[in-house]
């Protein structure tokens, strides 16, 4: 911390996937020594019992911009933590703080890690991406659809893991399909497919099933949810994923 | 659990990226209910004062496939934990473990999801991740180097952010400098690159360099560093990397 600044601080913390038992030690030590928390009521509400002693400002989901710049601007005479569902870089609160904190002048910031949602859904499926994957996220808000249907065809082709995020919302319901369309182009219909809804918290739902099947679900899947598709070397096992690592490749066990 | 099995369990536990303050609280609180703990020597000293009570089995690097062995044996009359650093799945022991229960018999599996290295090493860098990413090892080890080149491309080439795991091991030098003439045929050498060795470990160093200059840095690149390359939008400021998330194509802020 440089003399000139004052005794602010701006703490981003990823909360992990739902309820405080995911929380990091580190993540709860913070959140206990701030005076502001900020962050959407989803996740303020699952860490409730962690945050009853700061002052806490609640803010809708999709006002991230306005969320960033309050906790920016508190920062600068108060300890203040900002929260992440998950981690906090993935699709997380980390980007978008740094970008406002870039422009309206520099602060005291730590980011401090969390479990993601997709280490907390492939943790309930089983071992499905144990190999190298690619994270994509389905939400044509920031990032153009042309983009995002490049990514699902190269990490199809090139047989990544791939977890998809945000598959769907209430006026984007088409994609899912589209991206489904697209790794058919490169894998079996017996590739398994999981699907993990709300993921250590209350409303929990995990579907094991196939790539060929995946579509039948489609009435589940919301955004709360999301979608592992393994590679070409995943299998069923005991309605869980196990994604080889290549072991078998080598030894004989 | 069925009613025939015995009294044993197992749990496949992510520590995270080192020492205790990144483990969450269902970690800790599982490794302390474990009558066995089962790991790589290098991860249990991490957890050293949580498992002090338990019966504690080390084995060396590369041992996986007796490790898991030991464990599923164990685990049928003890509860067992084993081991794993970052997350249980993400090149971690939730494979080998449970290729290896399928073959010798169920038995009541749990797996407990860690923070993993990627979002510790992104932690340090700022915001190096908050888009689309693909997660590669470099390790030719157990996946053929061919298949591990055509992912770099493909990553490359669809404008993911690459997280670069085992980047580097004491007899395999050359693979990192291949990835890395692979991707500068996609992206800009001013692309932002990060290098962080031993994240929220002892000896931790965080570089913040460019894709044109990351070679320069060859020497200091082992099995413990984690490396993050920026996508076409990643940008540097402040010895940090930004990655936007897209809200520049839709708001000004």
């Amino acid at each position: 911390m440089s003399p000139s600044r004052s005794q602010g601080k701006l703490y981003i913390v990823g909360i992990g996937p739902g309820g405080t038992e995911h929380l990091t030690k580190k993540a709860e030590k913070v959140l206990l020594s701030s005076e502001y928390v900020i962050g959407n009521g989803t996740y303020l509400d699952q860490i409730a019992i962690v945050i009853k002693g700061a002052k806490v400002i609640r803010s809708g989901m999709g006002g991230e911009i306005e969320r960033a710049k309050k906790a920016v601007e508190l920062s600068h005479d108060h300890v203040v933590s900002i929260v992440s569902g998950g981690d906090a870089n993935v699709y997380g609160m980390a980007g978008i703080v740094l970008e406002v904190a870039q422009k309206e002048g520099d602060i005291d910031i730590e980011i401090i890690p969390g479990v993601t949602a997709v280490s907390a859904a492939a943790s309930l499926l089983g071992a499905p991406i144990v190999n190298d994957f690619a994270v994509i996220s389905l939400s044509d808000l920031l990032t153009p659809m042309d983009v995002i249907e490049k990514r699902f065809n190269s990490a199809a082709e090139a047989d990544f893991v791939i977890a998809v995020y945000n598959p769907k919302s209430r006026n984007r319901k088409e994609n899912f399909g589209r991206a489904i369309e697209i790794i058919k182009k490169y894998r079996n219909n017996d590739t398994p497919v999981g699907v993990v809804k709300s993921a250590t918290r209350e409303g929990e739902t995990v579907i094991v099933t196939t790539l060929g099947k995946i579509i039948e679900y489609n009435d589940i899947i919301d955004m709360s949810t999301l979608v592992l598709i393994g590679n070409s070397e995943s299998r069923l096992w005991n309605n869980r994923i196990i994604t080889p690592r290549g072991y078998q490749r080598k030894y004989e066990y």
